[in-house]
């Protein structure tokens, strides 16, 4: 037996037109420890812009209903040539109900319940799950939940990963998102420093009024120094970087090693002894990352994602993780959304436009009603 | 008592006036397990020109009797704020004759003896130095010995360093270097597989005859195939770069996760789950490093350093290389030298330009005859 739904569906070809499409479709029966849920909410993060519209011309791209057809630029397209004549599924993560289970009882125990699940093809009616990773949400709504897994488990992940690295101050870039926000609530949970960067002063003041003790604009004339001495006060030699290109993490590299320099008493040709590491775990900014030699050897830059940093921090970690993020599900861990579009209207010239910009406290709900 | 002689020193002050000289000074007695070296040579290595030269305007410098004056641009300047108004002596290693030693016996065993060492001064008549980094010379000459310690341990610390890393397989960008010569001869001698990065025929043609399996030539065309070919034939997914301005790094993180997509099975929005990593370790371009946004999120970019290397090493691994330079200081760690100068005629424009050009097989050896 199988059941018919919509789903979208994102396809990039060998000559670089972009083909993402609203398209019936059947899910089959779930079997083992599987379930059928029946999608209800799925938010649209940064991470899904990859495969949705990647750095594709969504400006002049052809739009028609539930479809949108644009170009792929070098060197993005031939960055994917993994993918070229895929039908590839879109959407990490998302909430919904689960309305058949495979044999197994983990699975069976599910019927009936409201999950938040990570399927992978989450913008769609319907979705095949694995139990394990189904989060019960009890009295939560499929909106209160879509969100349960992506921002919560990275904002945790940093937090779990400055731990093992024996850091007890982070520095965030872009800190005003969603991500940030949770960000800020843990590190001031966990007695954990974080200095905040930001662009605009209507993000220190969010930020501010969130109970931020560091934040620091990029915009302002003495961005630099705001940073020296945030990372003074902190000790915040570690850092995540969302933007990626561009010179983020050179100005953090740059800050830590000066605040480092003016605390040595003799001066090394290498610089201070500092060790200096920042990640880089997204790409808001596709352009290159820029890194200037002005900050010695001491620093290491690495890239961090989500699924890996998982399978290193073990099942119990994991599920530590996730409790956490159910018992807050509506404080520290709430999201919240501009705006909730259904399948055909989320690939509107308009919609598509507005949350490829990813400005921030303006993300969209995808609210799958077939 | 105090030994007399000339040494170089290096004064950068807040102006921006960098000046290098040939002094009078005055050594004093080594104590405890110090020993006094008469220096007999000194090579100029691209990791002393960082306070020799620098970034500064060589080019249209004053030039006088044994001195030199230059403009150090920014950022260079702001970036070494901690030495402003320090007169720095100059030479990070060398080879001289032990003439007078601290009461420890380890010191009064190398009174007469030929040695090598790391003073850090090494640009000058007589150096005090540590016996316990000493390394005796026997019957080598001053000139053989000179080079024993700075470009054989990094050579030799790469291939630790891979090794700790669980690595088989190095990436060594200038890999025609006096350094990159020694690293293809170990990697022979240890049965590691070595990517040879150059950008010369001609080095091609010198790496190959040295036995090198794998050279490929930035010049060519065809650059890119012939590092994925590379990269494929050794899974090499790790490296060293000298050169940190520009897009080697980045040349190399590309090869290596088309390489890594190419065996996938799947298409993953995230790519290879292929680590990949690079080490910087110097400054060939002073240009800003480029990293672009072509190779996801599994790689790692870190500075690398001998001094923090070998203390991480610890001394049971540092005293094992010693013994093999030393065994090998004819052979694989046999150092070559374009020009013998004696301390004035070093700070000479002709000889300043020359040297800080860095240019593959011209090193020079500082004769430090007062």
């Amino acid at each position: 037996m199988t059941t018919t739904g919509q789903q979208i569906f994102s396809t990039l070809t060998e000559d670089g037109k972009l083909t993402v499409e609203v398209a019936e479709t059947t899910f089959r029966d779930p079997t083992g420890a599987q379930v059928l849920v029946q999608m209800e909410a799925a938010p649209i993060n940064p991470s899904d812009l990859a495969l949705l519209t990647g750095a594709s011309d969504l400006e002049n791209a052809e739009y028609s209903d539930g479809k949108f057809v644009a170009d792929m630029p070098e060197p993005f397209l031939s960055g994917q040539k993994g993918r070229f004549g895929q039908r590839l599924p879109v959407g990490n993560e998302g909430a919904g109900t689960v309305i058949a289970a495979g044999e197994h009882e983990m699975a069976q125990a599910l019927i009936g319940q409201r999950v938040a699940c990570v399927p992978g093809n989450a913008y769609s009616t319907h979705c095949i799950a694995e139990a394990a990773m189904c989060l019960p949400l009890g009295d939560h709504s499929s909106e209160q939940g879509a969100s349960a897994f992506v921002n919560p488990m990275t904002a945790l992940g940093f937090v779990e990963t400055a731990k093992m690295e024996g850091q007890s101050a982070i520095i965030h870039a872009a800190a005003a998102s969603n991500l940030g926000q949770m960000l800020l609530k843990i590190c001031n949970e966990d007695g954990i420093d974080l200095v905040n960067i930001v662009r605009k002063q209507e993000q220190v003041d969010l930020l501010t009024g969130l109970g931020a003790k560091h934040v620091v604009n990029s915009s302002d004339d003495d961005f630099m120094d705001q940073l020296r001495g945030a990372i003074d006060a902190t000790d915040a030699y570690f850092g995540f970087d969302p933007i990626g290109g561009g010179k983020t993490v050179d100005s953090c590299f740059k800050a830590m090693e000066q605040v480092a320099a003016s605390k040595m008493t003799e001066f090394s040709r290498y610089g201070s002894d500092q060790p200096k590491k920042m990640y880089i775990y997204g790409r808001l900014d596709f352009g290159p990352t820029i890194l200037t030699p002005s900050y010695g050897f001491g620093w290491t830059l690495s890239g961090w994602l989500l699924t890996p940093f998982l399978a290193k921090a073990g099942m119990e970690t994991v599920m530590r993780m996730r409790q956490r993020v159910l018992a807050n599900l509506t404080t520290t861990f709430a999201s919240s959304y501009k705006r909730k579009v259904g399948l055909k209207e989320m690939l509107t010239k308009e919609a598509v436009l507005d949350y490829r910009a990813m400005h921030t406290g303006e993300k969209y709900l995808v609210v799958p009603k077939g």
